[in-house]
C-alpha cells in the first residue's frame, strides 16, 4: 500500500524547474483581473456603508450614527487583519532561510484570498436574490480574513516546499471549499462558530495535512540544514506568535452577537490562552535534560487554547471552564510537537514544517467537540430564556431545536469541516504535483533564494570598529572590490 | 545649466563636521520650550475633553457618553499613531547600518512635528477668533498625525544622507508648508482629502524630491556599499510595510464623516491594498531574469494602492473601482522602482533612497486626479441627495457648486499641493546647505555610526556551541579581555 | 554596615543548580491548578458579559448594546495588552543574547499574573459580599494587564539574572503586594490614580530594585561581557519602546471615566510623550563627546513622560502642563542612566539591568507627587461643579473632601506605594536567596543557553552566493558534514 502511494507520488514527478517568471504573473493578472469583473457584476456596499446611510438611518429610526455596525466592530476587525498579515507572517519566519517566504507569500495570498472570499462567501451567505447582488459591509471583512486564515494554516504545513504558484493554488481551492463546508457546516446544520474551530482550524489544519501528505518528499533531508531557526529568526517569531496571542480574543469575539457576545467571547478567550502559556512551559521543561524550553513550543502551543475556545468562546462555558479549556490544550499542544510530530513524519510519512497539527487541526478539533459538549448542557436557568435563543439562534425554523440537538449538530458540523480538509486537500495535493508550478527541488527546500532576491551575507558588511575614512582612502581598493555588490 | 547647477550646489559646501553635540540639544531644547510657550498661550481643550462636557451634554441634550467623538475616532487614532511610528519608522530599516537612524529620527521628527503641526493647524482651521484659543480633541491629534506624514515621507528621500539637525529643519518648514497648502486646498478650494492623496502624499512626496534634488552628492558612490539591506534588516523592514498596509484603512477613514463615511472609506481602502499586491508581486517577478521577487517591490509598491485611495476612498468608487486603483498603482509603483528611478538619478540627479517618488508622489498626484474624476461623476442617483451633500460637505457657501465644479477644484488641489513641495522643498533644501547642520560625507553615507553610538560586531560574541564555564575558568584572559567592550 | 549586609547575603547562597526540570514544571502546574480551582469558586461573568444581558437592559431601560462597556473600553484593553506582552517584552530582548528570556519570561509571568491578579484583584475591589462571588468584565481584564505590568517593571531590574522560577516568586508575591497597596491606595486613602503612577510604576519600580539589592552579586563582572546589546537586538528592543510609546496614550485612559475623561488623559499623554522625546534626545547628545545619541535612552527616557502623567492624565492639567511634565522626565530620566545608575550600582551595591530606577521608580514617583499638587489646585471654575465632583469621585462619604485635603491624600498615596515596594521587595528578596529556585551563576548571567534551546549560530548558514546545487553535488560530505545540526 505504501509502495502504491509512492508511485503514485512520483508519476506525476517531474525534473524541477523553479523559474516561475510566466506562472507567476500570470496568475496574479489573471486571477486579479477575474476578480475586478466578478467585483464589478456582484459585489456592492451594505446598506450601512452606502450612502444611502442617512436614509437608512430614518427608516429604521437609529437614533445615531454610532449605531452603525462599523463602530461595534472594525476594533476587532483591525486585530484579526493584524493576526492573519503579522501574525501568520511572522510566525512563519522561525526558518533561517525562508524568513522572506514566510512573511512575503503570507502577505501574497492573504491578499488574493480576502478578495476571493468576499465573492465565494458572498454567493453563499449573503447574496440578495432579488437584485443577484452581494452586498459587504465591515462584516464580510472579517469573515474574508477569517476565510484566508484557513489557507494559511495549510500554508504552515506547505511552508519552504512549494512555489508561490501552487500556493495560489492552495488559496484558490482552499477558500471554494471554505466557503462550501462553511455553508453546511453554519446554515444547513446551523451550528455555532464564531471563532472558527471547526470552519478555520480543523478544516485548515487538515487540508494543509492532506495536501503535505500527498506531496511527501521522501529525500527532504537533503534540506535538513536549512529546516530550523536561527538565534534572531526565532525572536521574529515572537512576534507573530504575540500577536496572535494577544488579538486572539478579538478573532473569537469580532463576528459574536452585540452586547455580552462579544464582551464574553473575549474574556473566555483571555483566561483559556493565559492558561496554555503555563501548561506549555511546563511540559517544554519537563521534555528536556535540563528543564531548558524550546522557543517551537513557546511559540506555537501557547496558542492552543485560543484555537480551542473558537467554538465555544460565546457560549456560557464560565471563566474556569475556559482556564480548564486552555490547560489541557496546551498540554497536548506541547506532547504534540514532542511526540505526535515526528511519529507523523516517520511512520505517516506526514512532513508538517509548522506543526499545524498540533498548533490548529487537533485543537480546532477538540474545540469543535468541547463547543458541543458546552452547547448539549446548556440550561435556560444559565443563559435566561432570551439569551438561550440568541446565543444559539434558535429563530425561524430553528425555533424549536433543543440543546441536545444542538449539540449533536456540532460535532456533526465539526466531522464536516475534517472531511472537507481531508478529501479536498487530498485533491488539491494531487493537482499541485501537476509538474507546471515550479516547486523547489528537494535539495533546496526551506531556501529562499529559489524564489526570492537575497541580499549579500552579514559578513561583507565593513567591520564597525575598524572601519574608517582613514582606512578607506588609505586602501581604495578593498573598499572598492570588496563591497561592490550593490543590493538597491 | 546642469554645470550651473552643480556650482550652485557646490557654492554652499564646506568641509564636514558631524559633530552635532551643540547644534541638536539646542535645537531640540529651543524648539520644545517654544512649544511649550505657544500651547500654554494658545492650546485648550475642546468641549468633549473638558470636564466641563457633562454640561456641554446637558445643553446638547446628547444622550450617552459614547457620542463623544472619543468612540468614533480613538480606535482609528491609534492605528493611524502606529503607522507613524512603527509603520513609517521600520519601513526604513532597511539599510544594513542606517536601521537606529531609520527608526530613531523618525520617533523624533514625528514627536517635533505633531506638537508644531497641532499649532499651525490650529492657526490655520480650528483657532477661535472669539477666545483666540486653539480647542483640541481626537481629531486634531489624527490630524497631527497626519502632518508629521508628511515630513515622514520627505524624509524617505534623504534617508541616510543627512544629519538630525537638517531633519528637524526640514520638520519644521514641512509642517508650515503643510499647513499652509492644506488651508488652501481643504478650506479656499474646498476640495475633500480624508486620506491624505494630494496634501500628504503629494506634497510629502514632492517637497521630499526637491529637497533632495537640492542636495544632489555627486559623489554619493562612495557609501554604495552601505545602500543597501542585509537579510534581517529587509524583514525587519516588513514590520513596517505591514503595519502600513493593514492600518491604512484606518488612516483613509480617521477624519471621514461618521456613519457611512467610515465605513465606506475603509472598505474601499481595504480592497485596492489587496489588489496592489498581486499585481506588485506580477512586476516584480516579471522583471527578474528567473522571475524571483525583489523584497524592494514587496515592501514598497505593495502600498501604493492605499496612497492612492487617500482622496477617493470616501466617495462611491464602487468596489470595483476599488480594485481597479490598486491594480494600476501596483504595477505604476513597481514600474517605477525598476524604471523611473534609476533614470531619475541618471539624468535628473535625484538620490531618492527610499523611492517615495513610487511609492507616495507619483500614486498621490494620481489620487488626487482619480479624486477628481470620481467626484466630477457622482450623481444623486448614487450618492441620495443628503449623502450628495455630506460626502462633498456642500453647505454653506458651497451650496451650489456642482459636482463638475467640485471635481475640477479637486484637480487644481493636487496641482497646490505638488507645487508646494516643489517650490518649498527647493527653498528647504538651500537652507539645509548652508555648512551649519552637521550633515554626514559622502562616503559616510547610510551609515549610523557618525550619529549614534553603535555596539560592537556579532563576530565578538562567544560562539555559543563551544563555551561553557569550563573554558572560561581555563582561560580567564580570553573572557577578560577579548569581551571588554562593555556597552551597558 | 555593607559589611553586614555582605555576609546576610552571603549567608543563602549555596552552590548553583541551574536544572529547573522540575521546580518550573511543578510551579507552572500547582499554581495553574490553584487558579482553575479558585477561579471555579470564586469568578462568574459580570451583568454586562453574562447572557442575562437583555434583561439588565430591559431593567436599566439601556436602549442599545452598544452602551455595553465592552464598547468603551475594548480598544483601549486592546492597546493596554499589546503594551504589557509585546511592549515589555521586545523592550527587554535588548541583550545579545538574553531576548528569548526578555520576551518569553515575560510572557510567561503575564500570563500568570494576570490570572492571579483577577483573584486578589476582586477580593479587594469587586467581591459581592452577598454571593461571595468576584464578577468579571473588560475593565477586570485592563486592571488584571495593569497589575502585571507591576511585576513586570521589577523584571527589568532583574534581567538576566534570575530563574524563571524566582520569576514566578516575584509575580505571585508582587500582585499580591500589588492588590493591597492598590486597595489601601485607592479605597481607604481614596486617591485617583487612572494610569498608575504610583500603584504601579512607583510600587513596581522600588519592588524590582528591592528585589535586586536583595539579590547583590559582587561577582557580577565576569558576565559582563554579554551584558550589553547588538546591533539587531537594539533593533527588536525599539518594537518594544514604539508600542508601549504609542499606545500609552490608551494606557493611562483605559479605566479613566467616560466621555471627557478618557479623552482628556488620552491627550494629555500623548503630548507628554511627545515632549520627552525632544529632552531625551537632547540630553543623550550632550553626554557624549561628539553628539551621537545612544539607543538605551531612546529606548527608555523617551517614555519618562507617559509614567509621569500617570496620575494627573485625568485632570485638567492643562496641554502645555503635560508637555513641561514630559519636558522635565525626559531629562530627568536621562540623567538616571547617565549618572544615577552607575551612582546606585557603584555605592548602593544596586544592580538594575534595564535601568527601571530612572524609567519607573523615580518617575513614578514624581507622577505621584504632580498629581498631588494638580488636584490640590483644581478650582471648580476650572473644572465645572459636576466635573469635579466626578473627575475626584467626592461621592458618598468622600462628598465633603476639598481638592487640598485630596493632594495630601495623593502624596500619601504616593509614599505608601514606595514603602510597599521596597518592604515588599527586600522580603521576596531574602526568599529568593533560598538556594531552591535555581538561579544561575555569576560567570552565567544574562546568558540564556541556561535556561532556553539555543540554535545553532549564524555562521555555519551555508554562504548565500557560493552556495547552490552544483557545490552540494561535488561535495556531499561538506553538506552533510558541516551543515549536520538540525535543530528542529
Amino acid at each position: 500500500m505504501g509502495n502504491c502511494c509512492e508511485h503514485f507520488r512520483n508519476f506525476f514527478c517531474g525534473n524541477k524547474n523553479t523559474n516561475v517568471r510566466v506562472s507567476l504573473p500570470a496568475v496574479c493578472f489573471v486571477w486579479q483581473i477575474a476578480m475586478i469583473v466578478l467585483f464589478g457584476v456582484f459585489i456592492r456596499y451594505d446598506e450601512e456603508s452606502d450612502s444611502h446611510w442617512s436614509e437608512v438611518k430614518k427608516h429604521h429610526n437609529i437614533s445615531s450614527d454610532i449605531e452603525n455596525d462599523f463602530y461595534y466592530r472594525y476594533p476587532s476587525f483591525q486585530d484579526v487583519h493584524v493576526m492573519i498579515f503579522v501574525g501568520f507572517g511572522f510566525l512563519m519566519t522561525f526558518l533561517k532561510r525562508y524568513s522572506f517566504g514566510g512573511v512575503g507569500f503570507n502577505f501574497l495570498i492573504a491578499s488574493f484570498g480576502l478578495q476571493w472570499a468576499l465573492l465565494m462567501q458572498g454567493w453563499f451567505h449573503t447574496l440578495d436574490h432579488s437584485t443577484g447582488k452581494i452586498y459587504i459591509g465591515v462584516e464580510s471583512l472579517i469573515n474574508a480574513d477569517f476565510c484566508c486564515a484557513g489557507c494559511l494554516i495549510a500554508y504552515g504545513a506547505l511552508l519552504g516546499k512549494v512555489s508561490p504558484v501552487q500556493l495560489m493554488v492552495v488559496t484558490l481551492f482552499g477558500i471554494t471549499l471554505f466557503a462550501v463546508e462553511e455553508f453546511i457546516i453554519l446554515s444547513l446544520l446551523h451550528c455555532r462558530d464564531a471563532g472558527g474551530s471547526m470552519v478555520i482550524h480543523a478544516f485548515g489544519g487538515y487540508y494543509g495535512l492532506a495536501i503535505s501528505w500527498v506531496l511527501y518528499r521522501p529525500n527532504l533531508h537533503q534540506s535538513r540544514r536549512l529546516n530550523g531557526s536561527v538565534y534572531h529568526s526565532d525572536v521574529f517569531a515572537m512576534i507573530g506568535t504575540l500577536f496572535l496571542w494577544m488579538f486572539w480574543p478579538s478573532f473569537n469575539s469580532a463576528i459574536t452577537d452585540h452586547g455580552d457576545g462579544q464582551h464574553r467571547a473575549a474574556i473566555n478567550t483571555y483566561l483559556a490562552l493565559a492558561s496554555s502559556v503555563l501548561t506549555t512551559v511546563a511540559i517544554s521543561s519537563m521534555s528536556q535534560k535540563k528543564g531548558k524550553l524550546d522557543m517551537v513550543h513557546i511559540q506555537n502551543a501557547t496558542l492552543a487554547g485560543g484555537v480551542a475556545m473558537g467554538t465555544a468562546a460565546e457560549f456560557m462555558i464560565t471563566p474556569y471552564g475556559s482556564l480548564i479549556v486552555g490547560f489541557c490544550c496546551g498540554i497536548i499542544s506541547t506532547f504534540g510537537y514532542l511526540f505526535v510530530s515526528p511519529f507523523l513524519e516517520k511512520y505517516l510519512k506526514l512532513q508538517d514544517t509548522c506543526g499545524i497539527h498540533n498548533l490548529h487541526a487537533m485543537p480546532g478539533m477538540l474545540g469543535g467537540f468541547i463547543g458541543a459538549i458546552v452547547a448539549a448542557s446548556a440550561t435556560e436557568e444559565v443563559y435566561s430564556k432570551e439569551g438561550l435563543i440568541s446565543t444559539f439562534d434558535f429563530e425561524g425554523k430553528f425555533e424549536n431545536r433543543t440543546v441536545g440537538t444542538q449539540g449533536g449538530y456540532q460535532a456533526a458540523g465539526t466531522c464536516v469541516s475534517i472531511a472537507f480538509g481531508l478529501v479536498g486537500g487530498a485533491i488539491v495535493g494531487l493537482i499541485l504535483r501537476l509538474p507546471l508550478w515550479g516547486g523547489p527541488a528537494d535539495d533546496n527546500c526551506f531556501y529562499e533564494e529559489v524564489y526570492w532576491e537575497v541580499p549579500e551575507e552579514e559578513e561583507s558588511i565593513p567591520p564597525i570598529l575598524e572601519y574608517n575614512n582613514h582606512m578607506i582612502h588609505k586602501h581604495p581598493d578593498i573598499s572598492e572590490s570588496n563591497f561592490s555588490v550593490d543590493q538597491n
